[in-house]
């Protein structure tokens, strides 16, 4: 398998957590959102993912986009060790972590659109800035309170084994700390975080760690 | 089972197309977005869904949150009609899909963004309604692209029953129209619409079908 990715892109990293927590070799291909007006936008690349996005996963003659639907094909072509639990309720309280990560933070935070609000808008640094936190927080304070009072939360997202949640979490939190986002009311996901942070999976797929990584 | 919903909200709408497909009913519980400083913000419905987002399905005792999620568990405990094709490289394909409209275009056009937009940033109607059809041009584009050229598309987003791109599908051109974008450069989105709106499901799923629906 080949991963197209970017060091410090949230999506990107989500899957290369889940591929290291399956225990699957890939070759790494990096895409750099910011060189040349960026090589998620060539032709090439458009060729290969009309999205201009990043991640894209080649799995054979199957070229995969977008990270939780990439991560559900890894499931399922993969299913061990498993990253959704086997109970239907189940499965929907972790999705729903996930795209609370997905649907409600990150799409509000990436590169392009935090470059349209400081270009084709004109806002300021500091609004741009804060514009990140409100979004960031509104996101995470719902995390919190659901993870906090869940009777399903255990050392991870969810019980005692990481899992696709975690795989969100994780790069959304590391994302936060680079907008210097206050994430102390948020004792829960620190704490999940933490756990996930011991383990090989996670400090392999992390940014710092990746052929492309910069300072 | 019971579905928190707003009429005119994009994810609702998924659901109750999805609902409508499996054929399954549901009591409609409204949530007022707009009324009171928006119904969803209130404790009693906090209490429920803590993200205070529509939609919220209550199956019995088990409370479910995020549209897409939601639609999975459907799709595991209904398994008929399947809205995912069977191979885990088709499912896939149309979750990318999905996620194009719900990870992509959606929740840069949402409500609350669009008000932060003119409220804490003071930009102008003009601006945000340029920010709006930028968001949903890019989405689409791209969207339009993979079906096009894609051997999987047929009468619908994958092949010639409804599933869940199609339930992403129809609602986000329902949302673009009403911010006036143009649509003539999508044939093969809004022929695929075409074909999602000569049936029952969609059609009693829309906003103006709704009890809370508004002129």
């Amino acid at each position: 398998m080949k991963l197209y990715s970017y060091f410090r892109s949230s999506a990107s990293y989500r899957v290369r957590i889940a591929l290291n927590l399956k225990g699957l070799d890939y070759e790494y291909a990096a895409v750099h959102l910011r060189r040349g007006g960026g090589e998620h936008r060539s032709a090439d690349y458009r060729a290969l993912n009309p999205q201009a996005l990043v991640p894209t996963l080649v799995d054979g003659e199957r070229v995969l986009t977008q990270s939780l639907a990439i991560i559900e094909y890894l499931e399922e072509t993969h299913p061990q060790p498993p990253l959704l639990p086997a109970a239907p309720a189940d499965r929907a309280h972790v999705r729903a972590l996930a795209q609370l990560v997905a649907c409600e933070i990150h799409p509000l935070n990436n590169l392009r659109v935090l470059g349209y609000l400081t270009g084709e808008l004109g806002v300021s640094e500091e609004a741009k800035n804060r514009w990140y936190r409100h979004w960031v927080a509104l996101g995470l304070q719902a995390l919190e309170a659901q993870l906090a009072r869940g009777p399903r939360t255990g050392r991870f997202c969810f019980g005692d084994a990481p899992g696709l949640a975690d795989c969100c979490l994780v790069p959304q939190l590391a994302n936060a700390r680079r907008f210097e986002c206050d994430l102390s009311g948020y004792p829960t996901l620190t704490r999940i975080e933490r756990a996930c942070l011991e383990l090989p999976a996670f400090q392999r797929a992390a940014p710092g760690a990746q052929p492309d990584a910069e300072a």
